[in-house]
């Protein structure tokens, strides 16, 4: 069971978090918990992390020392860990607190957004075993040198996985404040429906191309070790639910499952770029040198013979970097001029059913067209289609999309 | 160096600590820092305890499971490690944190108020030794079973001292909000002197009847490690400060050198107690098996021959379980009636000097019956002499000794 800051805000939230736990035990099952930090903590921690290193009298604060960031922020995940226990145990139960480094939650050296390497927790499962419930503080792990790491924002999903796929869990419920996976957002979509159930592969593209229910490493994780998964909500969790599982297990397969957005694109485009051998790796070389994600890509066909315009996207945030990793290269790239646009989003059409019927990208397209919606990039793989549109007709193009592919609740 | 709640209180105070600790690497010394938590921070992290430990609809708090208690209260000194560890690195030193169970401080397992036992710290020793400043978690240590665990109130003093001995540290200097440890309490007696050298035995006897500039357990270990300790002023550093040292180092040995005072007493009178061989064991036994720390005890000088009235004391904290072990043995003890009384303090005239000046003791009483101030119950060693009195009397008597023994500041 994983239960996210909004469900552990207070003592009062940490209180029915308890409830549920304690019910799941009457059930019969032998349980672990990951807990978040309560709702504000992280901020405040991370916060005093930022003003820590701003040196005397700079206005501008450096970016604090990251393993000692962790060691910091990790003390929020503690501090609900030994107060769920102290609420479990009030309550009759037997519960003790697991942190990171005690699992052992082990992690690469990247601290600040360290990557769960193996959860070898083999006296947690022991202590399991014998009905004691383990009280996991999500979101951290110990990384080489025996130094406190964490896993950056939204990190305790993955410890959640993580930590069943250790103990080998038969199920790991996800508990949000969502009541499951929808076939789109529904703050903009009203007729989004929920999904019973989503294949891994499918929730996989979902995660990465918009959807927040969910962590993209947690999926990962939860496809590679085959971790049934179900997300639910703390204050609903008798209703509804959506169950990540194998694609076999999925009966009827829709063309497509679900509609994602991100506004979180930025458009490159480089103008009159030489059209010969090398030129590409000439670009994207110094981008991933600077740590700059580079995601669709397009190259127009070449008119002349001789030059070519090459488009790509990446985050908002990577936006100065590629610009300025793309100037520091212009001699020997040698393009004409380069223009940028953050005002574009991206939206995507995913569906494990779309290996099976054709026709579904044109369908895409024609919607779109209809809505006078131009594409700007397309990319597309097995299992989905998503097209680079301006940001203003996010909500237009997500509705008629859902329309369309005959998503909507009855 | 070792700083206290107040001289951490916040973000601008961690960046004043930390100047200070760059001054001390600036004049060639190489330095392990303890730090308490922010002023204010155990004292939530508690109550959010006790709120966890209350069973639903009940509306008295129950005692937190211990262990527990301990998972969530060891954050806040985590916390100022690693914001402490951060500003010094952004102040281009190099520094690190370490956790009780990183250094480690190990420590036996009685969780909430656990005894320091070793501090193998050699890894740290090493990262020291190699110009990395330590910035160690006061408080907290590791149990048996690798939990958790911290030294109760006041624990950092004792961490401090204990890593000095742990790493062979040349001094242990204690940073707080006072400029040393005065003749006695500047609060009541303006005219109180800072001394510049205190004996260990005589700073052990001042901690442990009531004085509040250093724990008495910290005091103890200072002692027997023979760790040169400084106690002086975060605010005020280059300000007076006192040595704690050996008895030798001391050239001038007034008969006494310090007054303290103890508020938290209480006195039990257990009336017409048969005058017989083990009456005592009857008593004593069953109170320290209810936990109670008897600290003064008088027995009168039987009058019938049969019968006589013992007289004893204890913090007030003690008094309910002292009465109730008490009243439990009625039919064994087989006294005629038991009082209390607590609104009494204990007043203690210290001083190694003691030993080679006669009539030191006699003037106390002398001065306390020149005031009207009547004597309930004495106790002395060899390098102190304590006495129970009415509480009213409290700053009266402090006074009076204090210029009896000329301290008084010129």
């Amino acid at each position: 069971m994983k239960f996210g800051g909004t469900s552990v805000a207070d003592i009062e939230r940490i209180r029915h978090v308890a409830t549920l736990v304690k019910r799941e035990v009457e059930r019969g099952n032998k349980v672990a918990v990951v807990v978040s930090a309560m709702a504000g903590e992280t901020n405040k921690l991370v916060a005093w992390t930022n003003d820590a290193a701003r040196p005397e009298g700079a206005s501008r604060a450096e970016l604090p020392d990251q393993r000692e960031y962790d060691v910091v922020v990790a003390a929020g995940e503690q501090i609900t860990a030994g107060l769920l226990s102290i609420t479990l145990n009030a309550m009759g139960l037997k519960a003790r607190s697991w942190l990171g480094w005690q699992v052992p939650i082990n992690t690469s050296a990247v601290h600040g957004s360290a990557r769960i390497e193996g959860v070898p927790a083999s006296d947690m499962k022991t202590a399991i075993e014998n009905g004691e419930i383990a009280v996991v503080a999500g979101f951290q792990g110990v990384a080489p040198g025996v130094r406190i790491s964490t896993l950056g924002r939204g990190g305790s999903d993955t410890s959640a996985v993580a930590v069943a796929a250790g103990i080998g869990a038969a199920r790991c419920d996800i508990y949000t404040d969502v009541d499951g996976v929808y076939t789109t957002d529904p703050r903009i979509v009203p007729k989004a429906r929920r999904l019973e159930k989503i294949a891994y592969e499918e929730m996989l593209e979902m995660a990465s191309l918009g959807a927040k229910v969910l962590q993209t490493r947690s999926v990962e994780i939860a496809m590679l070790h085959r971790v049934p998964t179900r997300v639910l909500s703390t204050f609903t969790p008798d209703v509804g639910g959506t169950l990540l599982c194998d694609e076999e297990d999925i009966v009827e397969k829709k063309p497509v499952t679900g509609i994602a957005y991100s506004r979180d694109e930025a458009k490159i485009t480089l103008h009159k770029v030489p059209d010969r051998p090398g030129v590409a790796s000439a670009i994207f070389g110094p981008l991933a040198d600077a740590g700059v994600n580079v995601d669709m890509i397009v190259q127009n066909v070449s008119e002349d013979g001789k030059t070519t315009d090459l488009t790509f996207t990446c985050t908002r945030g990577e936006l100065p970097r590629a610009l300025a990793a793309i100037e520091a290269r212009a001699q020997e790239i040698q393009y004409r001029d380069v223009t940028h646009d953050s005002a574009v989003a991206k939206i995507s059409i995913i569906g494990i059913g779309m290996r099976a019927h054709p026709g579904v990208a044109s369908t895409m397209f024609r919607t779109l067209s209809d809505k006078g919606i131009n594409i700007q990039v397309i990319s597309t793989s097995e299992i989905k289609v998503s097209v680079l549109i301006a940001e203003e007709y996010v909500e237009l193009a997500v509705r008629a999309l859902h329309s369309a592919y005959e998503l909507d609740a009855a």
